[in-house]
């Protein structure tokens, strides 16, 4: 298992070939504007999953197709032909784009892509069109420079990751023999900095509910009627106190019952992560920092649950004063999950907690929202880590860093459930890199520093579970 | 003191036939459009002063003037020749009036007075051109059917009660000695029913403070961020919970320290009102009445103080769901003050009681907002009470209600303030009368009764305190 990945001489020569020619790919790509959101550019989504098919085919990979979704369509290709026995990896990223809005503030044209040094500028250079391009030129070396792939490798390539990945589950599900594979190797994402690579193992999940509370059938004037009856805005506020205590730690009923505590493994390696609260704090503009005791920043973001007021609104928020009681006051929440939280029961446990809290003299209604996701965490020893590990430590030189982000991405939880596999963050975009704001880059550096990696990671899963 | 109020018969005389004209004339001072918040009718409101001060010096007042502030004018005038040893009664009132709109909603053009049956119909009716009528024409019954008023009478007529007196004080502080006077009489208000007669006795004070709240210098993404930096309206929400006990009881110390108990006597007049939990409860809309336990209704509307939210607003209000951490949350809240609670020092104690609990990581600001008040009380035995109460009771054949109201009336904590005299309500306007709203209407018959009252009230004054 410890042994370092072998690439062949070939494929090496090709490699480094490709990569010349990959910035120039990479510009022709980025010049489609893919905004997945706008359905002006409705079109232009669909060129870009032509580009790719196209781009596919040319590397190589068979049953190259455009599928079609309710939305946009997805791209799928695969190359099974690697010796009996080894594992089948499905390769995932997507080729839409975020808006460019707001564009005034792009220093050139977001859809004319031009190169500084290392960097390639244009919306969706590193999220995610120079990431997703990188699994296809390094198969093609592969496939051209070697005896083929070491190991099956499927592709699957969406069109609507920016607005949701709204269509993915149905189509996963729906197409379940032509993605089966051992393992998910996801090329949307990044490392943790130049210097030192990441895998990221675990992200939370997602539950989202409104509060409405309704008092009297109309607003009323404060002097004559304040006093005899409840105030749906003094009620909102004790419901919402009553749901978390002022450290932080969230009180609704049964909310950390599937929550196990942290075990010293991830706790270790949580603090290998270099963090500075002093930095974060600035960053932020806060004084301080705030959250659940006895946990690290890091814990408290990325492993530890949460519930968060989004939005509160009631009565008079003009200019001056209004003596108003107002009819209706409303909030809204979301929670963050850990472990083995299921969003559909958080909504239920709060739902039990309102009726269990709910103040006298006003009706309090809880309404489920939409966005659901779970949480998903991936085990630390599992084969698939195993291996990107041992290729990130041989390309960077350095062990990498295990993360677990706080925020949600249900394409991993898509892949588990409708799959039954695990999916590994194999990417190389920079946190530095503007992704989702003007001037976005990539680096090309990064792009042949990936495609070694991904060539290496081929050659590594061939002999991994 | 209890003998009945004797009115000679010229007085008497002259009453009804002022009584008869008096409609006429009415309908004539509501042709005037004087509604005081709509610059484009100043010139009207003025006219409405030039109307009352002819009327005045028609009716025997000397003295009269139109005086200037710097928004409408007041208009002055006395009547200072009674037996030596009289006291001098101040008459309040207002030829000001609301806004018509929604004008569509009105049977005829709200300045264009029409005459139904007992009722006279137009904007400023019975608010309060019908009702700041009574005193000059009893007056003038008085003074043309007498010997002169039995009393030294002061009048007061202002022209901007209904944007709530923002010069007043400042008018009667600088007019002093041509104000002075042992009792105000207000002619602004009106009656239990029309069987039943009633004084208010008090109206409750107001503060008005805005708490906002600072987190994070931009908005952030509740799943990157969540669960490492406060919240602004879990903040906000803690702090407001932390005001009001869920039973409504304030908690903001020392928010009770000048509130004493309500005295038997209070509590014996508030039970005479009639009042029905149910119709008052449905005619809010909702399930169950609220408010501090070991109060009835009417004293909670009345006698007790209140601490209000108004308005409440932060984060994302939109449609569906949206996973942000927000820079920053605010409330309005404004108190409702009884006895000898002092609109700032309730500033204050909020204002600490804030600091005390401000929750951990946010910074929290207290504005202290415009519209302070103080509370209002009149003692039930003073003198001008017992003389007003003998009339009515004399008039109504009923002994009138006494009322304490939930509603802030700054005049009269002006009056007692600059001229050191309470004041007495005595104004014939009904309950079922819309003021304020369309379809506005006096009653003919609360004219002349009112004539009948003022009358007898400035005879019965004159052996009063």
């Amino acid at each position: 298992m410890e042994r370092p990945a072998r690439i062949p001489d070939g494929v090496r020569a090709h490699l480094e070939r490709l990569g010349e020619q990959a910035v120039h790919e990479l510009i022709d790509f980025l010049r489609i504007p893919s905004v997945s959101a706008l359905s002006e550019h409705r079109d232009d989504v669909r060129r870009a999953a032509e580009w790719v098919a196209r781009r596919m085919q040319r590397a190589g990979i068979e049953h190259v197709e455009v599928l079609p979704t309710p939305l946009h369509p997805v791209v799928v290709g695969d190359w099974l032909h690697a010796p009996a026995g080894r594992p089948t990896v499905l390769v995932y990223g997507h080729f839409d784009t975020q808006p460019a809005d707001p564009v005034e503030l792009w220093t050139r044209p977001p859809f004319e892509p031009w190169v500084e040094g290392d960097r390639i500028y244009a919306r969706g250079a590193s999220d995610d069109k120079g990431n997703m391009m990188v699994p296809i030129l390094a198969a093609q070396a592969w496939l051209q420079g070697g005896q083929g792939l070491p190991v099956n490798v499927r592709f699957i390539f969406e069109g609507q990751e920016e607005v949701g990945s709204p269509h993915l589950a149905e189509f996963v599900a729906g197409r379940r023999d032509r993605l089966a594979c051992d393992l998910v190797v996801s090329a949307d994402g990044g490392q943790f900095s130049e210097e030192r690579p990441s895998l990221t193992l675990g992200t939370r999940g997602l539950c989202a509910v409104q509060i409405d509370v309704k008092g009297p059938a109309r607003d009323l004037h404060s002097g004559t009627y304040g006093g005899t009856v409840q105030n749906p805005i003094h009620a909102l506020v004790e419901l919402l106190a009553s749901m978390r205590a002022p450290d932080g730690h969230v009180l609704v009923e049964g909310f950390y019952d599937r929550v196990e505590p942290l075990s010293a493994e991830q706790r270790r390696y949580m603090a290998m992560v270099p963090h500075d609260d002093g930095a974060y704090r600035q960053a932020i503009g806060v004084r301080e920092l705030f959250g659940e005791p006895g946990y690290s920043t890091l814990e408290r973001q990325g492993a530890r649950p949460t519930l968060e007021i989004n939005g509160i609104w009631g009565g008079f928020t003009g200019e001056g004063v209004k003596t108003v009681l107002p009819s209706e006051a409303h909030a809204k929440l979301t929670c963050r999950l850990v472990k083995d939280q299921d969003p559909v029961e958080i909504q239920r446990r709060i739902e039990a907690h309102v009726e269990r809290h709910a103040p006298r003299g006003v009706e309090v209604r809880v309404r489920r929202m939409e966005g659901l996701a779970r949480p998903y965490a991936m085990p630390v020893d599992h084969w698939g880590n195993r291996a990107a590990s041992d290729v990130l430590q041989e390309v960077y030189g350095r062990e990498p860093l295990l993360l677990w982000s706080g925020g949600t991405v249900p394409l991993y939880d898509i892949f588990l459930r409708e799959l039954g596999t695990y999916t590994v963050t194999f990417a190389f975009g920079l946190p530095d890199e503007p992704v989702h704001a003007p001037d976005e880059f990539f680096r090309i550096s990064s792009l042949r520093r990936g495609m070694v990696a991904w060539a290496r990671l081929f050659e590594r899963l061939a002999h991994a579970p």
